[in-house]
Parts: structure tokens; sequence; C-alpha cells
């Protein structure tokens, strides 16, 4: 899980929680039923936007994208250049014993085609395929994510009109208004913190994502090419410093002479 | 009706009643003349929209679209590769005995039509404009859906204006601002629950719903078009084998050794 | 004019007016300077946002458009089949008495030009360069009502806040406040319906219309080039009902046998 | 100035001034320091977001625009096919004496770059290069005014919460709630006016005139192109009219006979 | 950092000041919880949405882009066809001693390559890469603002529904509701200011950059070329005129005669 995750996840709980806390009594605002029926609402008019597999299938995603550690375009390079030189000085069946260093599961697979004398034109289409059904899915999670984002304030407003109706229709001791209302503001509430501390933030990690393991995806793919072909380590280097800012070439550092 | 459906509805019209039952006469929340005034109101302005015909075969498209099971794309290979199973060992005139089982009526269709002899050009030209037709309405039906989840919750709101207007020009008993601002908030509720209940979800599922029966279809010609063509059955599965990810690729079992 | 433009226009002003008259005195949901405030506001800023020219020609696209009986494709595909059939039997000429029914303007110039003995490529020309104009007349229409659909609820939200701020600059009657507050609320309620059974539903039927009208105009030029060149009645339906779904060609019944 | 310009401000001033004036004292409108406080708060975050030379140029931009008299492009073909007639007759140097009858400084210049005998080439690459940088203006002004009309709601607002917050810290006396509650709408009041009277129809009135003066530069283009290659002014007429719709074709009387 | 931008903050926050100050204590719009909250929160979910080191570098570009002061196009222009003169004069080696005046890093850089004898093909190269990671850098910032311009409102509604929760559910003396609205309205107020003075201008500022940027970095890299490549200075100063508009090429005054 990366930093920023972990920081803003404990920064916007966080937060919340201590202006809750500040100065009160703060069971107020802990009321299940309106947590159940925000997060409930939002899942059934989820449920009912999309098919049961999709919406399973997002959870999967969202929590690989955020767990899983993306290696940096940089690391990936010097390793690639490793794996070439290797190859170029031992034979590219030396590899075998240092495909488990790769981190990444796709490298992984890609180092174990190129190390079975798979054809070029499949190892790259096998592994263009993959790149494409992986971001199919990044592209369905956005889409699931941000729906949510979008049902979770509505139940939000439900719940809370639910709760005005109540209250305003049984007005008889006008002393409990303030705390009926305080209940059913406490819908929209939480319609509104799943919707910016969970959902909407989720679905922009995940279009990030997408980019970044785009770009590292094609970068291992150009790699294990080259280094199938045969290529000297400081053509594989060239090749792959072509994908990435000129900032980050300066901070590859292979380790060489 | 897939499950996610029947969940979906179970579990947002059930949480919501549940929420309008908690604690409270729950009958103040039925309210006739405000559903009236809502989906009265919606379904006025989509008919000022859209023409008479095209309303109506909304419905029949979402109840195509929710109803219809829709076959797995491994199913559906499995089912077209056992096809040219039988075309190979007894000719293509065999389908004729199983193209009853074909529980979609588009293959159905296709396997009729490669039955006749008729051309593949042919054949490709009918299902393509079939497939064409079938978007057309899918397209048409998201665009009113969509349609009906703007005008609900606007005519929610005209009414609770209506319902406003009156209560404040006629306070004399203040007592009964309460009970009267209850009623004029229902039809905002009212609004907001049929919007994101159900024409959103609706729109949303339709939309998904296209892009896997146009898969569906694909999958169909490409596989009726192969097998009349007489390729051999590991070849029909070659080829549709390419149009799904890896992942459901290794969940098709044909049933072969 | 169609029939869903009627049921839609009597159900959304039926419906309002019967809540609005329900249980109490209608005559404080009619408030002349509201109305002006609204209406004109809205025509200032669309004559500000368009020129007088543009948003007149609207007033006549629409009226056009919903008073139009549109000839359903699968009408027109019978009247040029049989007019075909005529141009066949008794020559072209024998069309100029056939031209005044139909009941479609742009079919009669069609036919015209046709008899006149136009050569086919100024005669596609001179149509397709109409088609072009319309759809731009369409879009302006588009434009226009939108613009209207969004400047009408602003400036009910300005007639109520002008409402709001006199009635509470000047409260010494607290009893007073229900009353002003209803008047205030009235050009909100005013811009809401404006917007949602007038603007909004015209600007979507007037898109509607287009793609309708597009595909009827595209039928007639295929069709006179068709009966102009001299093709048998049989290919010329050939021909027109590849512009139509499978669907409406089944409930094409050309006067044949 | 269009007509529709002058009766569209007109008739937006004026209704709204007219139901502030209704029935009270309209003082309370008047508050300085909300005016000042939305329009320089609009200001300072246009001023943020692009830079000074950007905001001051679509100032002149829209003055140019709304004061600047379109030529329709009838009267603008019957203007160059008689310039044709003369260029014909007396040659095209006699067109000097004409070019100060053009109203139109676009068209004066490109009669000089003719009379100058500056080759065809060179004349459609300066005059299409100045459409293009008309047209970046244009897009520009637009971008400036939509962003002024989205500020001036928000800080029309912030102005309402700043006077809400100031009026709610301060109750004793509860007799002042109405009156410093009046005061806080007012720069929503204003925030609304603005962006709806003001901004959103300059920015709409801007696209619209692009699109007039395009077509206007591009009748002028060919047209000055066609007289300077000695084009019969009947061909002239006919090159032009193929830039209108057949309904103004119609408008067009050239006087000759 | 260039004039509007000084104008439009000092502006912006000055009138708030000035707003908040007038008439009364303005102690009670300063509230440390609140302000930590909205910005806080605002934090939390941008680093939820974007890798840490996206959102660091957005501070980073944001700086550059505003602190930088750009070089006008005619200044730019200017000084490259006085580079293209002393080249002719003295040598393209003379200009090793001028590169220091370029205020411009991306001018000095070329200028460095130019001398160094490095390959046309190459510097375009070099150069069109950097100007693509620019924009990708550009593109990132304003995207990251102008999620911040989205979480800053949300997280002041946020703010704004705990103060209301709280204050409403402990309302035993009414007197002091007034003050607790106050306070719960001020993060609400906070969320418009930030989102309206500092985020959404700051990514529009962006977007307005980057097109500057770009203009000026391709008339570097087309002067550079045209420089290295011999051209006479008249001929440079030619090719670099097309860049930009007519009203600007007139105010480019070289030093010539």
């Amino acid at each position: 899980m990366d930093i920023a995750t972990i920081v803003g996840l404990v920064a916007g709980v966080g937060l919340v929680t201590i202006t809750v806390l500040m100065g009160g009594d703060a069971r107020i605002f802990w009321n299940v039923p309106s947590i159940v029926l925000v997060l409930g609402g939002t899942m059934a008019a989820t449920l009912l936007n999309y098919p049961l597999k999709d919406v399973l299938s997002v959870l999967n995603t969202v929590k690989n994208a955020i767990i899983h550690k993306e290696t940096s375009p940089e690391q990936l390079i010097e390793k690639l250049v490793g794996f070439a030189t290797v190859a170029r000085r031992e034979g590219i069946l030396a590899l075998e014993s240092h495909a488990g260093e790769a981190s990444d599961e796709f490298l992984e697979k890609s180092v174990q085609l190129a190390i079975d004398g798979t054809a070029p034109e499949l190892i790259k289409d096998i592994l263009t395929t993959e790149i494409a059904f992986m971001e199919d899915r990044h592209t369905l999670g956005q889409s699931v994510l941000t729906a949510m984002g979008t049902y979770s304030p509505a139940f939000g407003m439900i719940g809370t009109l639910i709760g005005l109706v109540k209250m305003l229709a049984s007005i008889e001791d006008p002393s409990g208004i303030g705390a009926g209302m305080a209940v059913a503001l406490l819908t929209t509430l939480y319609g509104a913190l799943f919707a910016n501390v969970l959902f909407l933030p989720a679905a922009g990690k995940l279009r990030v994502r997408t980019s970044g393991e785009l770009l590292s995806k094609e970068v291992i793919i150009e790699g294990i090419l080259s280094i199938q072909s045969g290529d000297n380590p400081r053509v594989v280097e060239q090749k792959l410093k072509a994908f990435v800012s000129p900032v980050i070439r300066e901070r590859i550092s292979i380790g060489r002479k």
C-alpha cells in the first residue's frame, strides 16, 4: 500500500473523528440505521446498475490497485537492464533463477515466456492482450466506483428526507425538533463522507493507477523483447529510457563500471 | 432475471421500507397524490420529449434486458464448439435438431440461416444489421431512462414547492406547520427514490447489457461463419477464445477427450 | 401533432393543476408578476445570448416539429414503391398527378424535380443541401431551448431571492412571514415548471425529431433517384428497406399480388 | 448593436427593477459592499485564472462583437456581386473608389489586397490567418466569460455565508434577524443576476457571433478570389450562394436586368 | 509572478477580509478547527486520489507556473532574431557568451545544444520530448487542482453538517442556536473560499500557461533550428512571425536599419 493512501485514509478519518469528538457527546454521530441505509442503498442501486460479478470484481481490482506496491519505472528499468546483463553473460536460461526476484507478477510471467523460447510475436500478443483486459477491469472499476460516489449522497439525502418527514409529522413537543433534525442530517453526512473519503478518491486512484501500470507493463514488454533478441544491456537501457521523463532518466543508476 | 437485479431491488426497497417503518407511524409516507404527481409528471415530460412508440418500446427493452437471462460467454463458446463438432461429424443439417437447444433467439436464428445454406456474406449482413438495430434500441432506452431520472427529482421539487406554498399561505395555526411540511417534503423524497432506485440504475444496467450482448452476438456470428465454412471444432474454439479474457478462457471446458 | 405531445402536455399541465387545486385556495398560485419575471427574464437572457432572428426561428422550428405529422417510414416506403409502379407503367411524367398526394412537402419537391428531368447529381445535391440546413435549424433550436431551460430556473431563483429580501426586510408582523414566503417561492416553482414541462422536453423532442426526419428524407432521396433511373418497383423496395429495422420491414405491405 | 441585445438588456434589467420596486422600499436592494464583493471577487478569481492581457482583451472582444453591426450574408453577397460587376466592366482598379462603401473592415482589407495585385494564394493565406486568430480571440473570450459566470454565483454564496455568520453570531435581538438575513441574501441575488444577465449570455453571444462572422469572412474570401480571377458576376453569385440556405438565397436580389 | 496573479490574490483576499471586518467582531470568522478540517480533508481525499509524488510535484508546477515570468512571444522573437544576427556575423560559437542572456532555461538549453553541434534531428527530438513531459506535468497539475477544488466544498459541507448535528443535538438553550449555527456555517464558507480563490483559479491558470509555454517553446525550437541551419536573420524572423497573430507581429521591432 503506498504511503499516500495510508496518510490520506488516516488523515481523512482522523480529522473527521476529531471534529466529531471535539467538545461534546460523540455518540450522537453513531447511528447504525443511517449507516445501513446509506451503504445498503448505495450497494442496492449499484447492484441494479451492474451485474453481480462486476461489482464483486471491483473490490478485487481496488484491493490490488491499493495494496499492490507499484514498482517505480526507474527500479523496473534497472532490474530489466540487470536481466539483460545476466542474459548476455550467461544466456537467457540463466534468468530462470532470477525470475523469482521479480516482485511483479507480470514481469515474472514475461521472463518465463522468454525463457520458454516463445516466439517474440506471440509474447507480444499474449502480454498485450493481458494489458487490454487489465485496462477493461480498471475502467469498469472506475465506472462502478463513480456510480457509488453518485448514489451515496443521493441515499444520504433520501435518509434525511425520511427523517425530516417523520420528525415533522409528529411535532407535539417542539423541544424534540433539534434532536430529530440532528438524526435526520446524519444520513446526509454519511453520504457525503462515504462519497468523498471512499468512493470518489478510490475511483480517482484507479484512474491514476491505470496509466502508471500501463507504462510499467509497456516497459516490461519492450524490455523482455529486447533481451530475448539478444540486445546489448546498453541498448536495452536506451530503449527503455525513452519511456520515462528526463528527470527520471537521471535517477536511473545502472550498476555498471 | 440476474441475481444482482433481484438482490438490488429487494435490498433497495427493503432498506427504505424498514427505515420508514422504524419507530413511528408509517402511513404518513403513503401519499397517493404525491406519487401520482411525481410519476405522472415524469411520464408527461418524457412523452413531450420522446414519441409515444419510443417510450413504449423502452418498457419492452428494459424488460428484455432484465428478465432475459444472459448466456455467459463461456457457455456460449462451449455450445458453439459443440455445434461445430456435430456439424463436422454429421453434416451441418444435423444442427436442425440442436437449434432448439439454443436458449438464445439470436443463436437459433443464426443456426437456421446456416442450415438454410444462406451465403456467408448474407448471413453476416443480416446478423450485423440486427446487432446495429439492437444497439439503437438500447441507446434509445438509455436516453429515455436518463431523461426520466432527470425529470423525476424535478417533479419531486415541483411538488414540494406546491406543498410549501399551500402550507405557508395558510398558516393560522403554527402547530400545523410540521405536518404540512412533512407532506410537502414527500414528493421530493419520491422523486429521489424513483430516480435512484429505478430510472438511473435501469439506464446503467441497459448500458452494461449492451456491451455484454454485443460481445455475445459477435461471438455467435464468428462461430456460425466458422462452422459453416467447415472449420475443425478446435479452430472454432481458437477463434472464439480470442473474444474473451484469459481468465474466462481457462474456465471453458470443452467436452472433448 | 403526435399523440404523445398532446398526452404529455395535458397530463403535465393537468397533474400540476389538480395538485394545486386540491384542498385549498388555488388563487395564491396565480401571480402575474412572478410569471412575467420568469418568462420575461428567460426571454431577455435568451435574446442577449442569441440574435433576434434565431430566437424567432426557433418558435417556427418547434411549431413545425410538433404540429407537422411525421410520415412513418413504412408509409413512406409504401408510397415510394407505389410511385415506382406508376412511373414504371405510365412513365415518370405520370407522377405529376400523384405528386399532390404526397403529404410531405419534401417528397413533393423531390417528385417535381424528377418530373422536370433534373439531372440525378443535381437532385441529390439540392436535396442534400436542404437536409443540411434542416439539421442546422434543429441544432440551433435545441441550443436555444436548452438555454431557456437553464435560464428559466435561474430567474425563478432570482425572483424568490427578491421576494425573500423584501419579506425579511420588513418583518414587523411575524404572522405575515408565511404569506410572504409563499409568494417568494412561487417564482422558483414557475421556473421549474417552465423548464421541465416546456423548454427541456421541447429541446429533447427537437433532437428526436431531427434523426426521424433525417431518416425519412434520406429514404426519399434514395427512392426518387431509384425511380428516376427506371428501377423496377421491387428493386426500389429492396433499396429502401435497407434503411429500416427488420421489425418495420415486416410491417410494410406493398399493394402487389 | 443588434436589436436583440438592446431588447434583452432593457427587458432583463427592467423586469428585475420593476420586481424590486413593486410594493416596497427598494433601497434595501442597493447595497454597495455586496456589489463590490461579488463583482470584485469574480474579477479577482478571473485574474488569478487568466493573464491580465487576456482579461482586458475580452472586454474589447465583447464590445466589438456586440456593437459591431453584422452584415447579413444576403447583403454581403449582393455587395460582392456588385463589386464583381464593377470589376468586370471597369477593371479591378475601379474598386478603389468602392472599397470605402464596405461597412466591413475585413471586406475593405480584402478588396485592397485584390487591388494591390497580391497573388491569390497570398490573399487567401493572409485572410485565413486573420480568421484563425479571430476564432482564437472569441474562444478565449468565451472561456473567460464562462469562468466569470461560474465565479460570480460562487462569490454571491460566499458573501451570503459571511453575512449569515455575522448575523447569527450576534443575535441578541431576534427582531433583527429578518433585516440581517435580507442583507445576507443580497449577495446571492447579485451573483445570480450578474451570471444570468451578463456573463453567461455574453459568453453565449460570443459563440453565436463566431460562427456568423466565420461564414461572412469565408464568403468574402471566396468572393474576392473569384472577382480577382475575373469571374463573371453570375458565376460569383453562384459560388457565394452555395454558402447560404435556400431561404436566404431567394432573398438575394441582384440589381441586374 | 505576473501582475494579474498579484492583483487577483490581493483583491480576492482583500475584499473578503474587508467584508468580514465590516461592522462587527471579525474574530468569529477565525476558527482553526474548521480550517484544519477543510484543508486537511481536502488534502486527505487528494492523497487517496493521487500518489504522494504527484501531489508534491503539483506544488512545484504551480510555483513555477506562477512565479516564473513568461517571456512574451514578441520579446522571444526579437531575442532569437538577435541570436541569428550574431550567429550569422560571428559564427554560431559566438552565441556562447549570449546564452546567459536568455532569461529562459529552455532557450539556454536549446542554444547550448546548437553550440555543441548536436544534429538538428536530435535537437528537435530532445526538445520535443521535454515539451511533451512539461505538458504531462501541467495536465496532472490541473487534474489534481480541479480535484482539490471539488473536495474542498465537499469537506466544507461535511464540517457544516457535523456542526449542525452537534448544535441540534444539544439545544437546551435556544439562545445558543445562533452562535452554533454561525460556527457550523464557517466550514462551508472556508470550503467555498479555498475552492474559488485558490484551487480552481490555479487550475485555470495552469491550463492557460500550458498553451502559452507551448507556443514559446515551439517558437524556440523553430528559431534554434533555423539559426543552426545558417538562415539569414530575416528568414528566421519570417519563420517565427508565422507563430503569432498579426497584431503581435506589428509590435515586434527588430533592431535593424
